[in-house]
């Protein structure tokens, strides 16, 4: 490998900006900037949803883009706090930190170094293929619930009161409902404005900066009438500068309880950030390393933590502004981090009068349209077993937890296919008239069985779970027959694999036919299954010339004659 | 239902009995003896290897066999304490009971109860299907591992030497070899000459009662020689006359920490009982009705519990001696119980000097059997994952421990095959010269493609998990092709089934050819699927006429000509 084939394989932007013109830096320059105005207030109400200062939204928005911007193959992701792995932050230190918020943030840059690791450790490892068994229903159920709960729990700050953090439906509602009467009506007044100028704004004007404009007004608004002063929450003191470089202090009996919900962020994170990816490489046309962008997010949480943050990944709504803005490069992402750096730097002051509720308002108004209400309805459509998975996975996130939601939703996902497939769809097939075509004889009313003649076609991979299934359909299906039966014909041709527990089972039924003096013929077998049938012996037992390509070359070889069923008779 | 039908449904022992003869009684006596003479020695061992007094085994060889032979649909199946659940009974209860006999049997008796409520309530919901999730390379696996363990653990009765108890081959060896220079003589030689034996008894006279005979002949010698005032450890004192019904004393704590164990007995007691008795059921020519079994199995656990005695379930090596004996119907198990009955009532004095060494024999000499070496050949021979599975089944029992094995091995091989099938086997397509058969060019390279048209057969359900998988397939064929693509033809005959998640990859992939000018054919796609694309309205994206039987018909209807290659060109 050549040094410069070798930089463009390490540093993926060095290949995005191989010819870089003024036009692309145009582009990038808008959309940096631009993405820049919506992660600024984004970042510190995110940071809040995690339970953490607003600051460290702001540190995780500066050095982890642009560790991304240098290592990533996606030229439009913005990375930064999102409201889901924000959602996991919390759930997973507030248990463990108490009320103490240096230990809160302490442990929060301990996850993104844990998250990191593991991202990094995943990416070097290939196993970005994990994420395939997250399924798009248990996804959305997940993301549903965890919508709902983050949505929820920002109620407090819209209200003005302190209800206690909890990641369970009825007990914030609850607490909300008894704190009603002690809502400050000030607080509840910027909170509504806000929400309906962000609601309204979205829907007319869905270009415009509306998240700067509520920061702007809610902060205005506070500093001129003086609101503060009748008990809106600010969010007061930002320490101004850039954060320090420091590993945070790790304590190793909290590493254990801080694994699970590393891994499962890992996973979500990467998960979120992959899709979005995708997605926009693909309207662009250019090709995304899943290896590459698992130890890019991995190395851009790890230098996260050592500048303090909490853990990022890749967002939709703003890559989604990134890419309208015109990002052509990773520079644009360089290009937000600098403004933000620069926002540390020199505006925090400006963040004093900021209410908290307007940084509420926005996560709220975010978050509702993740609740998968079209989703829902399109599996209602094409596939009510999905549905009852995304459902099972909402419902076990409400009641269960974050994390329990996922493990239950991806458990039950599996265990389905494996259930499905160990109860494989079975068709008796019968030859259509005049052809030498066999099909389902209970789809196709008109085609021939042939009296003696048991043929019938599986449409599933056999293994260890659907052997018995196999031998009860056999005896079922011959206990029906009225005549004796002589040949068995088994269409093949949808079974993908054998396993050694479907070769031992096929060897029983064979053996069984064999010595009723039943023949068994078997049509179109895969290259594979044929392997491994060798292997067994199986084709000796049955004799090679019984393996036949089509069904009906089968039932010529037996000389019996198909007999037209005559249709409703 | 009429009063007899609805009688016979409830107790199959009366179907059993409705034409009972002499001929009948005779092989049902014969039987009922023979293997209560077998039973009374094995079923002391056994409760000794559970941790138990020697007669809590007889206690189980009486009401749960009675039980069983009046509910279960087996004719010859002997309940009754067996190798491997009295293994983990030890395993589960030791932890709990510390040293206190009485403490050890109470739970014992309260673990038949829990496993009993498991197996009545699993038969009453119809969960039956559950022991196919457990595959036969994990249960060898299993099995080998426990066998192992199991033998091991007699051997402190073998040397007479105290050696504390443990489930790790290592700490068992280990702790042998230490005090191995405390062996009692006499006890050993006692423990060879009853395992030389019981080996060449099983070999030479596989029918004589050779349990029986080292039973009487240690007994008698320990008696003669007064061997016990050497050192040799015998049963002694055996509390004579049957056990009192009571329910055994429950304390809620306990009953959470068996729960685990009892879910483990319940499905691994119940799955070597119903292969057991399928396998005599194929022989005899009758049914099994598996939650029958459960509830049959279920109830006798209960009554065992009631009757002070420890779980049973039907075993595999009496119930071969029952079968040869001659047994036609449960009555043979009845009078097998009543022979235990009467063994309680008036011969537990004989017990005095039997030598726990003998008992020892016995044991090592049954389970060693069980170490499956020919099954892990024959695995070698037709599939090395199956043999990896066991392996790793066989390393996870005796490192992890009994149950965290068997966990281990379910996990692994549902991961096993859903991973597989989520990097189906795919086949790129072409025609075989002079025919209409479209074969894969790997396997057959004279087979003819067709430029601009990519053609490929996918063999598996497509699913989550492998929806990426496809779409990357897809992509990489395409960009392996010299000429620009002009159609794609998709040979669904192997894909048995499709889930929300791949239809919506279907429909993007679809939609991208269209855009692109490409067009889809689907061949000989199933019935269930056909109807899920129509759902969908994926077949009207590509046609209702794309949809083809063979796929020789779509590439005829493109008017394209294959090219034939040539072979080795």
């Amino acid at each position: 490998m050549s040094t410069s084939t070798r930089l463009k394989h390490l540093f993926p932007l060095a290949a995005q900006i191989r010819r870089y013109d003024s036009a692309t830096l145009r582009g990038d320059l808008a959309a940096g900037l631009t993405t820049a105005i919506m992660l600024v207030p984004q970042a510190m109400a995110y940071a809040m949803l995690a339970g953490l200062d607003p600051i460290i939204g702001l540190y995780a928005s500066t050095l982890p883009l642009a560790t991304y911007a240098l290592l990533g193959t996606s030229r439009q992701l913005a990375v930064g706090p999102v409201a889901m792995v924000s959602l996991l932050v919390a759930s997973g230190v507030s248990a463990l930190a108490g009320d103490d918020p240096g230990t809160y943030a302490a442990l929060a840059a301990v996850l993104a170094l844990l998250v990191g690791g593991m991202q990094l450790g995943m990416g070097v490892l290939r196993l970005g293929f994990l994420v395939r068994f997250l399924s798009h229903p248990v996804i959305a159920g997940f993301t549903s619930a965890a919508a709902l709960i983050i949505g929820l729990s920002q109620l407090g700050h819209l209200l003005g009161v302190k209800i206690a953090r909890s990641h369970h439906v009825h007990e914030i509602l609850w607490a909300a409902l008894r704190h009603l009467g002690e809502a400050n009506l000030v607080t509840v007044g910027i909170s509504a404005a806000s929400i309906a100028a962000l609601v309204v704004l979205k829907r007319l004007a869905p270009r415009f900066p509306r998240f700067l404009l509520v920061v702007v007004g809610g902060t205005l608004a506070v500093w001129g009438l003086g609101l503060d002063q009748l008990g809106v929450a600010i969010v007061g003191d930002v320490p101004p500068g850039l954060p320090g470089l420091s590993l945070p202090r790790i304590e190793p009996t909290q590493l254990g309880a801080l694994i699970p919900v590393a891994l499962t962020i890992s996973l979500v994170g990467f998960m979120e950030s992959i899709s979005v990816a995708k997605n926009f490489a693909r309207v662009h046309r250019y090709e995304i390393d899943a290896d590459q962008e698992l130890k890019a997010l991995g190395i851009a949480n790890l230098v996260g933590s050592l500048s303090g943050a909490y853990p990022v990944t890749g967002g939709f709504s703003r890559t989604a502004v990134n890419d309208q803005a015109g990002a052509r490069t990773g520079v644009a992402s360089l290009i937000t981090a600098g403004v933000v750096a620069l926002t540390l730097l020199f505006f925090t002051p400006l963040f004093y009068y900021l209410p908290r509720g307007v940084l509420a308002a926005i996560i709220m108004t975010a978050v509702f349209g993740l609740v998968d209400v079209s989703g829902a309805r399109h599996l209602w459509r094409v596939s009510r077993p999905d549905l009852g998975l995304m459902g099972l996975t909402f419902l076990a996130t409400l009641s269960l937890g974050i994390e329990q939601g996922i493990g239950v939703g991806v458990i039950a996902s599996l265990l389905w296919f494996v259930w499905r497939t160990s109860r494989p769809h079975v068709a008796v097939l019968g030859r259509l008239p005049g052809s030498t075509v066999y099909r389902n004889v209970a789809r196709h009313p008109e085609a021939a069985q042939t009296p003696g003649v048991l043929a019938l076609r599986i449409d599933a991979p056999l293994f260890f779970a659907n052997t018995a299934f196999l031998k009860a359909t056999l005896d079922a299906l011959e206990s029906e027959e009225d005549h004796p039966l002589q040949h068995v014909v088994l269409d093949a041709k949808a079974i993908g694999s054998v396993d050694a527990q479907a070769l031992d089972a096929l060897e029983e039924i064979f053996d069984g036919y064999q010595h009723r003096g039943v023949s068994v013929w078997l049509a179109g077998v895969r290259g594979p299954v044929r392997d491994a049938l060798h292997e067994a012996g199986l084709v000796e037992l049955i004799g090679e010339d019984h393996l036949v390509e089509r069904v009906h070359q089968a039932i010529d070889a037996t000389g019996l004659a198909p007999i037209v069923r005559l249709v409703g008779g």
